[in-house]
């Protein structure tokens, strides 16, 4: 095996042009870990008796790993428990792996840049990539975090200034519909007098133009990213790397006679992946309506409840345990998903472990996506949308009301849900993330003293250095190919937070930032010094997520452009500005052009026309107001409610199309790849056919 | 040089790993080209005196060029007029010529499949590309072309069927308002009963499940040409070939010492570019809407003219000489967009040829196509929709009123434009592109009988059977680099009309058809028989245009949207059905849903509100009726009016997306590259490393 790990190197070396005469610690921890798992060797002499790892050889630097000859097929021996792991030592006491420890896993140099390229020498091509994405991100974080608080800061100083939160908090006298049926009372508008203002602080104009320019910076960070990533790929010599090649050659280095994988392709199994998809997302979307319902229904309950104390905070405690609710399904489904990605994955029969990577990657995250927002997604677009009029509210099982958005504008229950989304779930996350891993290698340490050092003395009695080295490393938190995919999808779920309802959340880039500052340590920590070292793997792109961030730049020019138009109350207030409004008519200049705003926007509901005899036609009103745009004799939409609507349509439409081609000029302008990576790759060029001109000429000469 | 020649195809061949001993003639033909139109030998020796090339090499059927040693670079020697032209001459009398012309450019074979390796046999691949994808989508266009006719054969069968057709024939005393103001008297709306019926031939469900279907026919013709492109290319064995790379190569035979040219990118550059374009588009845009004035202007002119033949076809004269003048703009805007294009393109100094024309072709093709658009875009989405209502129309300079709709529906009209467009422009521009190198050639044939003929007597007396087909080629008509672009551009137009306003015009895929299967075959024997043949140049893909078809499939998406939505009558007549009709309140089951529909969609104006005392005062009539959706008493938009705008809208927004994710599922569905394509490569690749891996193991060995 040491002769074809010996062959295999050069061959590489050869075949990359690597100028380096030193084969790369990584390259050769790759091809013994492939070869471990390939390996099938014909004796059957020494099956037992080894449970526990030969010693690394600590001359040759190389076969860092718990190699040992074995029977049968390694996963089996792993299975089988006559090895308990395969993995690569950290090496942490010279070199590169040092540095890292001294330059990068530490919480002090925060403010450092990364060392990306000693990160490549350590853990290969892959974890540094994700490093300098994450890098870059958080990079480009910066000033969309920067534009963020200048439109809050906006909102901040309109705080108080705003006609419409003026009229709310006067409005003594507007008497408004009862929230809830049977027993809720009547309650005037000046009772939301605070929620109003605060919802001003992200309902304002500042919103929009943020919303266009979070679009744009997904695009210029997406085109910025290529370009970087070709620099440092090209930096790395591997621009023109090939998967297919080194896959074939390892497999032809391991086994010469190996048959080679052919593509294969069916429609039939893409048809049911298409279908297996679709019936999820059916489940996922119905599970975050259950949801839904089972927070109405509970609304209702508690309300009826014999306790004083949990009826008058039905509302609050309905919510908080659907939010328990709601964690949990996200709990479980995250499992559910991973499964069933797997199997659908499967059915797919991928040819090389990237592409069975990909595949699964789009599933999952698509999965996933929707766990994360399809109960987001309903706050945003539905809630309070469909829930009919007084009188002839819609009812689930014609009995529980729909949720109704919060009586300051609908924009506010968006944007308290995601607040309350970036912020818990960024911190718990971490928290998770970082805790599990200390306190298992915690753990394992205090059982390690007790079995591991044990077994080390009775090989051959005195502690061996090199062999104390490989139990400390047999301690830490076992990795596997999806640890690294587990970082990345972290991270792309928190990118769709901050894009997709950021016109909601002016904040989320900043929290976002701050997030990341923070991740990127305790990523590093914990690939140090708590886990064991990854299996280096060589990568040119992050494959197919690059793919997954531009639809989801493309999603959130969507989103963003819905928020606007549909939960936010922009649109009434340019509608009611330009042609309802005081302005409208006359050029009146010393008034407001939004006075009136509100008492336009509410609708009149004369009492007498509630349904049944409740104790709502006992009190002493004649008509309530609710918010909705109705004709006040027969209830059916008035004009300015489809004038409204029109608008708020076409505002979706002029939205998207005029980001979308921005996004496209955009694109366009910046060149996916710098122009010194493209010169140096003509170069290389030239001198290559330089070289064989003169082979030819000198052939043809002689 | 001879030397250079022979150095370089070798060396070429041995690099595409060319598995054929014979060198290809395309290749031999390209390099000999390229060098001479680099050379710059030293010697100034006999310099005049060649103004007829010397003979072509007969035995080595391999300089088929005009060559001749010359002193400057051949360009400037043809600027100078010492030679008249460069260009390989063709051979039709053996071989892939003789086979060509037999079997491909004649009429009968129309029906017979293209034989696509004998024409890159003799053109080279890009040509053969050409055809290859004429074919392709001529073949694409069968199925596209008779669900066109069993849409269009829908709306015959119910073609008087139709209540709307039956309402406005039997509407004798519905009268309408003028459509002109002096002079015009009110009309009835059963006037215009035929064109109703005509109408609804085009604007039934049928357009829409077409304008659907349309959609994603355009999405998977280009992903299954993606397929066969792949397959042919694979074939030719160009899989992985690189323009750069052979551009390289070609300079290095030609001269070792040259220098690469690098990669340049100023952003400066691309914002000027980025201006031009959108200039010139504003012009052309800017060009349309004065083709709009003068036709308004004119038929008032008309009108008022003392002619009385002019006054009473005034409208059809003024819309005659509109077509005339928009023809003219046409062609001259055709020769201004490419000297604009050409100029802006050179801004950006492209690297290589194919930069060049890539950059060109963008350009061109987004200035040709407003040219050819504009007028079309505000016809569907203009036209007719911001008049004003009587009384109060909008008018040009206060004066003009703008064009209205045809009565019978705004359909109507982008039908017509469609309709005279398609058989026109097609027609014409066959013949032309047929006919004039047809009489060029034949023009120059009898010139030459009395120039070019005694040219050769007098330099050795005897003619000489290879100097006559020398000079025969001479007098065929003369391409250049752009021959093929314009064929190019000319389909990819053809395309834009069959996808783009295809809800308007079902036939447009038939047409398209009829006219292909022609095209090819005209194409072919104007390229074999009527023009020089052109240099042979190597491609493995069509370049930009791949790109721009792309980019025609989503703008059809949007407006074929916009089209069903805006011009069609399908929204209000569907809002009539559901919410305003007699099915809406009651359940009747024996009365068409769409009873009254015309009634409800005209609006009352009363005579008595005209602005001025005009002679329609005088008339008998109290009210006339209009197109709109308005209040009887003030004039303003009804609730239906933006009830159905709403409507539409949402339609817009919900075909887009749609039809965008049915686009993007079967862009997945179908895989660009076959798999028998993509195994072939990878066991390539896998033999490459075998070899590789025993030429190690050999040297290890020894």
């Amino acid at each position: 095996r040491k002769y074809n790990c010996l062959l295999g190197t050069p061959d590489k070396g050869a075949r990359n042009l690597n100028p380096e005469d030193i084969v790369r610690i990584t390259t050769r921890i790759r091809i013994v870990y492939f070869i471990l798992h390939k390996i099938e060797i014909p004796e059957e002499e020494n099956k037992k008796g080894r449970l526990d790892g030969e010693k690394p050889e600590p001359d040759s630097n190389f076969c860092l790993l718990s190699q040992k000859k074995s029977t049968e097929k390694l996963e089996q021996l792993i299975q089988n428990k006559v090895f308990e792991a395969v993995f690569p030592l950290h090496d942490n006491t010279e070199g590169v792996g040092k540095d890292l420890k001294k330059k990068w896993a530490r919480w002090r140099d925060v403010i450092y840049a990364q060392p990306v390229i000693e990160i490549r020498d350590y853990f290969g091509e892959k974890v540094a990539l994700y490093f300098a994405w994450l890098g870059w991100y958080t990079i480009m974080l910066f000033p969309a975090a920067i534009v963020g608080i200048i439109v809050f800061l906006y909102g901040l100083v309109h705080f108080s200034s705003s006609q419409i939160s003026k009229e709310i908090c006067q409005a003594n006298s507007t008497i408004m519909c009862p929230r809830c049926e049977p027993h809720c009372p009547y309650w005037a508008l000046s009772d939301t007098c605070t929620y109003a203002k605060v919802t001003h602080l992200f309902d304002n104009e500042g919103t929009v133009f943020f919303a266009m320019f979070m679009a744009v910076w997904a695009t210029v960070f997406l085109e910025l990213w290529k370009r970087q990533r070709a620099k440092d790929v090209t930096w790395w010599n591997l621009y023109s790397w090939d998967e297919d090649e080194e896959e074939m050659a390892l497999e032809l280095i391991n086994n010469p006679d190996c048959t080679i994988q052919t593509h294969k392709h069916s429609y039939l199994h893409s048809t049911l992946i298409i279908l297996g998809v679709a019936v999820m997302i059916t489940i996922l979307i119905g599970i975050a309506q259950a949801i839904v319902i089972y927070r109405v229904v509970m609304n209702v309950y508690f309300t009826q409840s014999d306790w004083d104390f949990v009826r008058e905070r039905a509302n609050t405690i309905a919510v908080m345990t659907g939010a328990l609710v709601h964690y949990l399904t996200i709990v479980i489904m995250t499992k559910v998903n991973r499964m069933v990605a797997m199997y659908l994955c499967n059915l797919e029969r991928p040819r090389t472990f990237t592409e069975k990577e990909n595949n699964f990657t789009v599933k999952y995250f698509t999965f996933q996506f929707f766990v994360h927002f399809s109960s987001l997604i309903y706050v945003a677009f539905f809630l309070g949308r469909i829930n009919g009029r007084p009188g002839q509210y819609v009812r689930i099982a014609g009995k529980w009301r729909l949720e109704e958005c919060h009586p300051s504008g609908c924009i506010t229950d968006l944007f308290i849900q995601m607040a309350i989304v970036m912020v818990l779930k960024q911190t718990l996350s971490n928290c998770m993330e970082f805790l599990s891993p200390y306190l298992k290698s915690k753990f394992q340490k205090i059982c390690g003293k007790s079995n591991g050092k044990g077994q080390v003395h009775t090989e051959d009695g005195m502690p061996d250095p090199c062999k104390a080295n490989w139990l400390k490393n047999y301690n830490k938190v076992e990795v596997n190919v999806f640890s690294l995919f587990d970082e990345f999808l972290e991270m792309v779920i928190q990118y769709s937070f901050t894009t997709i309802f950021v016109a909601a959340f002016p904040l989320a880039p900043l929290l976002a930032f701050l997030n990341n500052i923070v991740e990127i340590r305790l990523d590093a920590i914990k690939m140090m010094r708590l886990q064991r070292r990854m299996v280096p793997r060589k990568a040119n792109d992050m494959g197919i997520w690059l793919q997954v961030l531009e639809a989801i730049g493309v999603l959130a020019v969507i989103s963003n452009g819905l928020v606007i138009a549909i939960t936010s109350d922009f649109i009434p207030r340019i509608i009611y500005k330009y042609f309802y409004g005081p302005c409208a008519s006359s050029n009146v200049s010393d008034i407001d052009c939004l006075t009136g705003y509100i008492n336009n926007s509410l609708s009149v509901f004369l009492t007498k026309d509630f349904r049944s005899d409740t104790e709502l036609l006992r009190m002493n009103v004649s008509y309530c107001r609710y918010r909705d745009y109705r004709n006040a004799d027969d209830y059916n939409f008035s004009v300015q409610f489809w004038h409204i609507f029109a608008a708020r349509l076409a505002f979706v439409i002029v939205f998207e199309h005029v980001v979308v081609c921005i996004k496209f000029i955009a694109a366009w302008f910046v060149p996916d790849i710098p122009q010194s990576v493209k010169n140096k790759a003509l170069e290389e060029k030239h001198k290559e056919l330089l070289e064989e001109l003169s082979v030819i000429e000198h052939s043809t000469e002689v």
